[in-house]
């Protein structure tokens, strides 16, 4: 039964497939649209359509692309021998914003997860040892997240690589900047008195 | 500086006009876009087109339609001589849904509000006292959200209504189903209280 008419239902319903909107909200977004004018639902409406048509995914790293390589793989200036591993590409941002790693990165579109059914088989795995193999990397740095999937991903990555003789990393644990330990999670605190550095006086 | 390749950065901003959506969730829904398939893109680009092409306003009332008068006006099993004055389509759809009114619309599109520059003219105020004054209608229920701008816009109506003749009401304030006393605000107690019923015992 549908509340709405036609037109407008399956506008909500399309609000509604994306990831955390609820009906409510999709409903909210969709009258927004209704209520804008034709122009900014037309700018709205290519928006989509061209990031599906124009970006496309790095043939190397996986991260996204507007055909081709991206911008980090085609950066000559960039460290070939250094591959950072991260989830996805919202991770791989992240690091570049900080505009302190000059390596190269190798995008995994996901984590092992068996409660999802992801194995290592659908993730980008093999390239990764390919890359490995034939690109003469020393160092990798296993970025996934540090939760239970994010750290048996890099567990497993490790074990796979540290036969080839490559140096593997993971980055560091502790309390986050401007945090307060009075209010950190036991496990990041017992994660940051572990990792504790000694203090050059 | 944009963060990410152009055509993600202008779907990001396309999510992020809408109605609160911040950037981080922009960027979320966008990236759901690009991990998407193609088809799912095209839905949801159709969708918003069609609802912006095909939805258009009644006429008579202020509701959505697919051309031409609404449901609502349409339906000839309808009280004729009483009128719900609402604010918008979503609060019409809401009363719809109790399926216990059996009268006409009519929709303001917003409420007077000094603070945002909506003034008694820029809503369907005209319209209403032109129905009125046209149709043989014999009451209103004001019903405007309970918040000083729909109290505000609901008494102004009041008195421009008032001097015509017509029975003018307003919806019960009081606690909403299901709530407990302990938690509800003093404002509504208040009005629970002035507005309580005797009991036929």
């Amino acid at each position: 039964m549908s509340e709405y008419i036609l037109p407008l239902e399956r506008l909500i319903e399309q609000f509604a497939r994306l990831p955390g909107v609820g009906k409510k909200t999709a409903v909210r977004l969709a009258f927004s649209i209704v209520d804008g004018d034709m122009e900014k639902a037309k700018a709205f409406s290519d928006a989509i359509l061209s990031a599906k048509r124009d970006i496309t995914f790095c043939p190397v790293c996986g991260n996204i692309s507007e055909g081709g390589l991206c911008a980090v793989c085609r950066d000559e200036t960039r460290r070939r021998d250094l591959l950072c591993v991260v989830e996805d590409v919202r991770a791989l941002t992240s690091i570049e914003r900080v505009k302190e790693y000059r390596g190269l990165y190798h995008v995994l579109g996901g984590v092992i997860s068996p409660m999802e059914g992801v194995g290592p088989e659908q993730l980008r795995i093999d390239a990764l040892l390919k890359r490995v193999g034939e690109e003469g990397v020393e160092e990798v740095i296993l970025a996934t997240n540090p939760t239970v999937e994010g750290e048996t991903t890099a567990m497993y990555l490790a074990k796979l690589l540290s036969p080839l003789g490559i140096r593997t990393s993971r980055l560091a644990y502790g309390l986050p900047a401007g945090s307060e330990v009075e209010y950190t999670d036991e496990v990041t605190l017992f994660r940051a008195l572990q990792g504790r550095r000694d203090i050059e006086g």
